[in-house]
């Protein structure tokens, strides 16, 4: 999963800027100051790296390549808090119009891969699938879930985010399709009439009838061709419970359907993983949606510690370059 | 405070989109069933709402302008919990493929705009200024700061936000620019000397020196030309306290610099602001960064509730129109 | 409501009491002492007085015509903590024995009767039908109805209780009945064909289907003669929820059934029939179970105040009479 | 321990059921239904099993010799929450009516039990005896205490639950008694005077003096022949404390009555008795009242899972038999 | 209630005081700096003031008669929390040394009357005595129960504390007392026979016997020349109850001793005044000890605020004179 | 550290204790009672013990050099809650006016010095100076330092208290001291003109500047004359923080200043304490005020338990002697 980022001109303008920063890089320029200084980047709290890749795109095209020096961590590893994951040492105007940018993309993408692993861990191996991009803007909906796989997720359900973490988008069927087509089962029939073979054949079973009923009346209906249901009990009917999905497992086995799959949706958290996981409820995925999509960022911030080689700091930090023997130098 | 949201390729193409969602207009079409069909969109909980013009301009692009009715809510208005805020009544291909892309805009623009009215209501006329484009992926600076402008705040400090909003960004001076300088004075002189006169000339003055210090240093040095000072004391020195800006207040005072301002930064949220002003803290504007720019998104979700005219729904909700008095046709 | 209380064998000969009052009776013979003695008994907490009745028929029986004077407050009184609710003056002899009685028939049916009320006032005037006679055991099953009449019941479902109280006892219909029929319509026609014709017709909906799609096939099969539908919807599957009920009651509105009443049960107490009332569910009937028949018994009390005419009290007690205006003579 | 139980002529002809089990005899009776059924039955807790033997007495009554199998768990076992505690397979006809009575049977009958269970594991080995039918109807007497012994209790107070446990009852001496002798000593001296010698001398020494006071007295009064003090003081002093039966030991102790032993009672629960046991009070015996009489009842649960033996169940439940590897058959 | 402050030798000589001020004194001195200078002492939290007498008593011993200024709130009055209660002009090395001395009496001492205050607002007019003497150093008995006075206690124990006063100490009889003479009617009667007739005969009742039979007994043996009696039951025995003031005011009164008073000692704070209060015990007084006597002393700090008429203060305090409209001029 | 205590006239002359104890001692002698009696003395709760030796000095004056045994434990040793401490067997009138002096000294000194214990135990070996002689009465200065000691401080601010301990005052430069001098580095400079040699060099460095400003201002001043600064930033600027001190360390071991010690006060306790220690933060000593100070006392109680070598107790307590395997005899 190596995903080719690429600085969007509005970036590389400075306006998605902090206003403050474009009149800085004025200042110093009618000043003639442009030392080389070294500013670090760090965390608020631990959680899982992500961003860095583009974050590296931007600083690509601005450094000046004679002059720079950059260590980093990589994406997707576990951080500390107050952990420093990025040090540039380069002339500053070359890059000081950028800190807003560097500091936003890794805190927005962290705070997204660390919500995942949450899930991740909270699952013991059982696949979680990121389903929020509905509750975001669709303007990050393809970093979003790129950040969602960075922190583990084994799928996701967007088109652009699919692209950009290199794999097929997930998905079954909404409720929509099944609203029109007026019944569950003739969705499901024409579901697997139109789609390629490999898309699988995975039904939802709550629109209109009892889950337990619909997913033996789908099943009976496309017979070995069905890979799963989905149960996304909507929270006015108690939302999904860990008995749902043993009743439902039950009933499929005692027709005969061991093979067909159970995947389970709606408000779904680590929380709720947890008590599925504990109860041995006979999950075979989880669709997270806004606990990734809408996770608080983790707020990461810079600070500039030597300007030409002198330790200096504000106050509150510590003058001079912070060790961190897990960096690599990365240009 | 009218932009023109004009939608991006990728989101008129369904890119951003669940993939599920092209799968089901793929097999809608092969089917030949394109029914009129009414969507409602409604929240989970009660906030302001924001993303209605974002999603209008969307809508004006995709539905056809001989078949469809949408009734709405304004940008900016209080909503409540499970309150429907949009109704669509067109031909379901025309605007099926854009659920997601629809609750995406009004879930993460009404998240920021709620956070943001939380701040400005704490304040009781205190200008807040919306501080937080550096905790989030610059891909969306533009309409968070836009979102946080409609929730009540008098500026923001992003460049593409400030300009969606039709003001100036807002913005006094990063650390950095005091840092490279090597004094507090010497920056605030050099930043009287370039800016353009329509700027306002407030000083960072808790870099390198005691801030009641370092405010009387740069009143001392601008004089009348001084319009404020901003305290953003970090959190390893205790953060900005109430008792502070009644320290920094009362020496400016004493000094004869009565009409320079004070404004607060770093870690404010409604909690912190309600603090200040109930301790009679004279602060004249506060900088809020993640509590508005990492805001929870409200979640919004789409339901067909009407095929051809026919009351229908899934379970969980109540088949046919659901009145909204607030609601007025806006195509 | 003037339920007949007659006395057991078992009570009268003292063996259902605790032995050392059969041992006091013997000894105080030994002693020839046999003083006219005053006795009171006081509740523990406050509540809804009930088991008056039954005490007062085994009083008759026991206190000796010419030497007795009982005070007491009445059925289905309200009582304070630490109220006195009883008087006996009379040869201790004659009532000595029966002390565990007296106190265990006031305990535990005022601990049923108080639990209605606290169901009965939650509701706000929507009937509460007393169903918890299987959570205890048979031979309490009449009295237990009973207090739950007293305490505000408007049915139960005991054959022995309604008897008692002196109702008819109301029911719909059981899981086992539409297990062994194979289909709730089947069994709701046979209900229908076989009861007389002042048994409501309420069928039970959520055996083998989806609780509104059951509705309104029933609703279809009895048309006008159906009386309503009971959700008793298990825990496994989220308990009935305000929103259940609201679907429900709009689909069958929707199909013209605006006259079948909806009935809740399944393990219904006062924190939730709040939720219901609060939550404007159209509910026209609720049956509760063990939060009234499983209902802690209120503790009573009973204490010597004179012997002879001369107050008396043991340590911790106050001697003598204590007042209480709301008193009347019973005997 | 193994009484003799006899279900009543109310309990076979189904007067203390549910009337809608005697509905739905009558309609499969008009339907000339009557499948074998499987009915199993579960508690919702964790707990001690009783009620066992009340139940077996009653289906040796009205199942059919030929055509039945009842597997179950015994008296007095631990059971599990949701663990299956019986599964009866005969004609339903034979055993639907009683629905109703197996159920609350079991769940009050193993409430009791539990929380005698619950004061017998606080006392480490200290004896418990149930005290507490004086706060339950006396229609229960026997069956409460009787099942307060399943639980581990040494001994109960009622004559009636005595003999079903097949025990002696067990008691000392009410207030009353001291109460009309106008003094501790006079009573304990015509208690020993007129009591058998097979029962033990047990004085009660708050009544009217200081308890370590009146300990000495009675232990003076009655020399060798005293077995032991009951220490009962009321919640207005403060309740028996740790420290009360510390000091009324050693003053025993002092005066040369080491083999007087020390019973306490008065709203003792199994938090109290911890306390007692923690703090290394020299307690010889804890009489448990309402903690045990007034136990909220285990909720038991019947349900079909076969009806000629093809699995079904409603939903929420597994269809089929639910193994249990602890099952005895017993019929 | 005018008392004769006269500060001792030690506090005079710095000896009490923190050394560096003794360092401070001698610096200056060698630096000859004597400025006139303004000190401010203020209090962390609200209370009651008290101290401010014998820091009066200080003042006027080491401030230069001609070259003097003292503002201050007076004795006893309420105080907010960080309100300004002393201010002084004068050269500083007059008082400097005894910053120190100036803050700890004042601590402590709104300490203890802060927390008398707290018993005296429980109490609503019934009398509270200060006990508590014996848990805290002898040194300070004396401004203790003189602090606990200014709160608005009705009597103190101690003999130096009553005398700073200018009262009777209050006192009954110790347990001590009863021991030796071996009876509690012994003791009594020659506490009768050989006090003077101004002490009231308040005889102590929970030694050896139950309190309500002693407590008749005292009230036999001296008839009308018994005050009162004390409850002081241990924590062992479950402290005083209000229901214990209740039944020994109902025995007495039944007895004829109405105008015998009833006193109550052993851990009372305001939390269980409030008990005794809210449930209407008639108790005539209370004896309070370790809340007041050992009460968290308020923190006093003291602030030069003015050096030579010119505003000054370190960081955190606001420069120059904080005004206080209740200021009296002192001095 | 073996203090010479010298019980004062005023508490040989008993003015100091309650007055019911002149009251007993005045009846005994009187009814010429003088029996030989046992009093011991014991905690309500675990800490360190302190007073033991300003008893015995006491107890040497009173108690009759031929007739008196006392046993007890040790300054300083660790006790448990309700552990017998002092026991005294004596003529009683020789020592009984004493009993609230005894109880007295033990409570308030115990309480400080277990207090001091807490400090002492959260810091791990970093050395804790009792700083908090300002928030007590001056009469007891000395001892609360001493208690202090006992406890385990390394020094303490008092010239009372080091004398009693037998140790060098502890001290720096009070904020008066640099605000007369109007800066730090010239009060830095004076201390170091006038001071002997033997007294450390500690700068104040957070009165009119920056804490890390300052302290390189007087590092630069005094060169290796320094010993170590002193932070105490005040509530309104946030208290002094790890983070603060990490950075100050950072600075002056930048600087070269690597054998400079920091020293931290102002509000600090064992919880903040833990705070530093846990997160590495490199301070050399704590300054501790009000939390030793200001400790409640440990209530300590007196009962007479044998009169003339009988067993004899109050009510509550165990009569005869209550044996301590570690008590030592001491006279």
């Amino acid at each position: 999963m190596k995903p080719k980022f690429e600085p969007s001109e509005s970036i590389l303008s400075g306006e998605t800027t902090d206003i403050y920063f474009a009149h800085t890089i004025e200042i110093l320029r009618h000043e003639g100051l442009n030392p080389v200084a070294t500013m670090e980047v760090f965390s608020t709290r631990a959680g899982i790296l992500c961003g860095m890749e583009e974050v590296k795109a931007l600083l690509y095209r601005v450094l000046p390549e004679d002059n720079r020096e950059v260590w980093a961590l990589a994406e997707g590893e576990t951080i500390e808090g107050k952990e420093v994951v990025l040090r540039i040492t380069a002339p500053y105007q070359s890059y000081g119009l950028h800190e807003t940018v560097i500091d936003g993309i890794l805190s927005h993408c962290s705070g997204w891969a660390t919500a995942a692993r949450e899930c991740v861990d909270a699952a013991q191996g059982i696949p979680i699938i990121s389903f929020g991009v509905r509750h975001v803007h669709p303007a990050i909906a393809g970093v979003m879930d790129y950040a969602a796989m960075v922190g583990g997720c084994a799928g996701c359900s967007s088109i652009v985010g699919a692209k950009l973490a290199g794999v097929e988008p997930a998905g079954t069927m909404p409720h929509a399709l099944i609203i029109i087509m007026g019944d569950t089962v003739k969705a499901t029939i024409a579901f697997d009439k139109y789609m390629p073979p490999e898309v699988p054949r995975t039904s939802l079973v709550d629109t209109f009838k009892d889950e337990a009923e619909e997913a033996l009346r789908v099943a009976q209906a496309l017979g070995e061709r069905l890979n799963g249901v989905r149960l996304d009990t909507p929270g006015e009917r108690g939302r999904v419970t860990p008995d749902l999905v043993k009743e439902v497992r039950a009933r499929l086995d005692l027709a005969g359907f061991k093979k067909v799959s159970i995947f389970v949706s709606g408000g779904i958290d680590p929380e709720r993983i947890k008590q599925f996981v504990e109860t041995g409820a006979p999950v075979d995925g989880f669709g997270v949606g806004s606990h990734i999509s809408g996770a608080k960022p983790i707020d990461f911030t810079a600070d500039l510690h030597e300007i030409e080689g002198k330790p200096i700091a504000k106050r509150g930090r510590i003058p001079g370059i912070t060790p961190n023997p897990r960096f690599k130098r990365i240009m």
